[in-house]
């Protein structure tokens, strides 16, 4: 199977319209000294839902649709994110997890998880060897969710890297607690179920499609709060749904631990869970990472498996007064 | 009235979008001897849920916006297609409608119902006579629901019928049992509701917009089975709105008739149905061929008329473990 | 901070393309002998859904999303808006909002309300000494909700208000009782809800993003109860979402006034209203023009604010049979 046109080529036209429409998206741009492009989307600039649909879209490597909306959770309503993939596993895990740790120790050390389909061209992580899907490609398009720019040496690095001119690096960059921090992250639903079906050893490159919504989260007072807010989310929040093509037997043995609530830390507020683990991510229950409720439409049976649903009690807390 | 752009080329324009993005599509596009172009949205090749939205944009000959998303209908959260039709007669009646009955005999018998603005080409279906709306196109654009290549002298007889080069005419194909099945059939809700105002005799030449919603069925299994749950989807599911301009008494003669539920077939899922009349549609009665609900503002007296419900239980037969 | 591009020239680029798909959007496209050009997309012509969609977004001067769907309120689906303003006191104030009246005595006297960028090139209005956002252009294109065509003279008033040759001129016309009226009337969901703020006194420039769901009236009979179901729409049926950048106290001193609940005039269909006050829209309590449900997300703290709900007793007096 050709995969043509690359993630990167899509994700750099996407790029490119952020910058010509930068002004009017409340995005920064600026060029790094030796010669990456910046495209700030929420840190010296105030971002906005669009600049973060965009921005989402880029993280896709352009093959998935994202829109914006509002939803109604238990009877709260409150802004939401759909995302249709066609490529799922092209567009999700090899484009938008961010499975990159960028980590330099140097003058000035830098620690950022990457998303974009620049991982496609550096193509290291261990998740390439079972889904392929890796590219060359003159330009490379990298997405950090960080309150702070990269230092030269980091983007010198990530160009090497990717095996591109350092002026052929765009790297789009927002904060968690931004608008387009907020958005980007609900737009990581499909992803999200994705990657879960993958940690439970389900052969993921069998799923052909993806459909997800998830509410995105208010902007919080920092990013701390602000991460477990865009968590509570997809766990408490998010429904994804799959078209795969397998034995019915690979979804069954899963289906019971497929949802968020499978997880024994499920139940409190992502941010009281990475409080109670001293912030240590790794202490966290993998199984946690999941939304609240997921579908399974096998075509190669035509039977559809069902579990988790959302719990709006958690996503009442993101609001002052529930009750008025 | 002018009708201008024509059907046929804004279908092409969003044919030649598809050929372009086939590969991200999982789209197979080849050309066959006679030169004809066939899209491939399912067959032998995955699909996607894009793949089916343009795919249906294409049978409505580019002249009505086809979304995706998710809806709850009951309980039960499943993918969704929403419509808005802007020249609904044109876009559905004279496109859309899957009202021209191909058959050949020869060497290698072929049967299918074949729809998009080809149709408006061909222009011999009764239909016509009722809404006018042929044309005259140098390219034909064609939609099967089907799981077979149409043979050359298929294409040939089309092209013919249609007066258009055989390298012009671009034939698209999607099996039931495919995502991009699923997605365009889906997308009819608008069109089944204007089919069923028309069987009641009114004029739906008064009809000015047409506003839809209906879930989308998951893969089935086989073709048959995907023929009833995609009914279903509409029949049970479907939700139609109609802005016309009409005397009152012409819609309050014929609302209680207008929804699904004003069948006496109504009640079971369309697969029962089906088995119970042997696989023959036409002794279904025609009356169940409607939206489960369905709504009409009539925009001369200003009165807004709703009939019929969704009916969440049939849908969820689709699911294994509805209580999950 | 710039503003470019002008917010004129992104509605001069939606004007352009509604006036090349004019037939098949139901639109009519004439020059006023002064060379202004005319596009009615609902009083000599019969408009149309995604007319009026193009017609809200040039309002919005091009800087916010409208897209079309259905919406359920209280058991009653109907057609609905969705948008997402990335600017939005640029798009929703300086642009949307029908703030210009225009007056002329002369031989035919003419009164319009305009909203639409055109606006901010005029910019003597109040508003635009709090919010800045005037420009410059080449090219003026302005919005009325109206049945009839402006005379010449009104043309060139404007015209020459607004800095540009007649010829330079775009003038869109629907009336309340359209399809596309209806339609560009529930757009301003998140343009009333800001317009509510500034009137409370809340620094509106504080505001960066809106987030905003209303459903579409039916055409009403006459103009008249138009505006009513309009009206009611917004007040009793539509939510809107903003986030801000301000000290808590701000949102926490006129929370309970900011939905249309915290009128006295609240409770009674719009029509109702106008006709106790005699028609007089300056007798209604201006408390009353609001989302029936706003929420305020405050980045600076982090906290998010809800006041008011939907209201579907008032929206169910839209149909004939709403027990059907």
């Amino acid at each position: 199977m050709k995969y043509s046109p690359k993630l990167n080529e899509r994700a750099h036209k996407i790029a490119k319209k952020m910058i010509r429409q930068s002004s009017s998206l409340g995005i920064a741009v600026s060029r790094a000294d030796c010669g990456a492009v910046l495209i700030d989307a929420g840190i010296r600039s105030p971002g906005s839902p669009e600049g973060g649909r965009l921005f989402a879209e880029v993280c896709l490597g352009g093959s998935a649709s994202v829109t914006l909306g509002l939803c109604e959770t238990g009877g709260n309503w409150m802004p939401s994110v759909t995302v249709v993939a066609s490529e799922p596993v092209r567009g999700c895990m090899a484009s938008q997890y961010a499975g990159w740790t960028i980590k330099t120790e140097g003058e000035r050390p830098y620690f950022a998880m990457a998303s974009g389909p620049a991982r496609a061209l550096y193509g290291a992580e261990e998740i390439f060897k079972q889904i392929g899907c890796t590219e060359d490609s003159d330009v490379a398009v990298l997405a950090l969710e960080t309150r702070s720019y990269p230092p030269e040496d980091v983007l010198q690095y990530i160009a090497g890297r990717c095996g591109v001119e350092p002026e052929k690096l765009f790297v789009l960059m927002a904060p968690t607690a931004s608008i387009a921090g907020c958005v980007q992250i609900a737009a990581r639903i499909v992803e999200t179920g994705l990657h879960k079906l993958h940690e439970l050893g389900f052969d993921i490159n069998s799923v052909t499609a993806g459909w997800g919504v998830a509410p995105v989260a208010p902007v919080a007072a920092n990013d701390g709060l602000a991460i477990g807010w865009t968590n509570d989310g997809i766990l408490y929040g998010g429904r994804a749904y799959y078209t795969a093509n397998c034995d019915d037997g690979e979804i069954i043995r899963i289906l019971d631990k497929l949802p968020s609530s499978a997880s024994l830390d499920y139940g409190t507020p992502f941010f009281e869970i990475l409080r109670r683990y001293g912030w240590d991510f790794y202490k966290i229950d993998p199984m946690l990472f999941s939304p609240a409720a997921i579908c399974v439409n096998n075509a190669r049976s035509g039977r559809t498996y069902r579990a988790g649903a959302v719990n709006p009690s958690i996503l009442a807390a993101w609001t002052e007064s529930g009750d008025r």
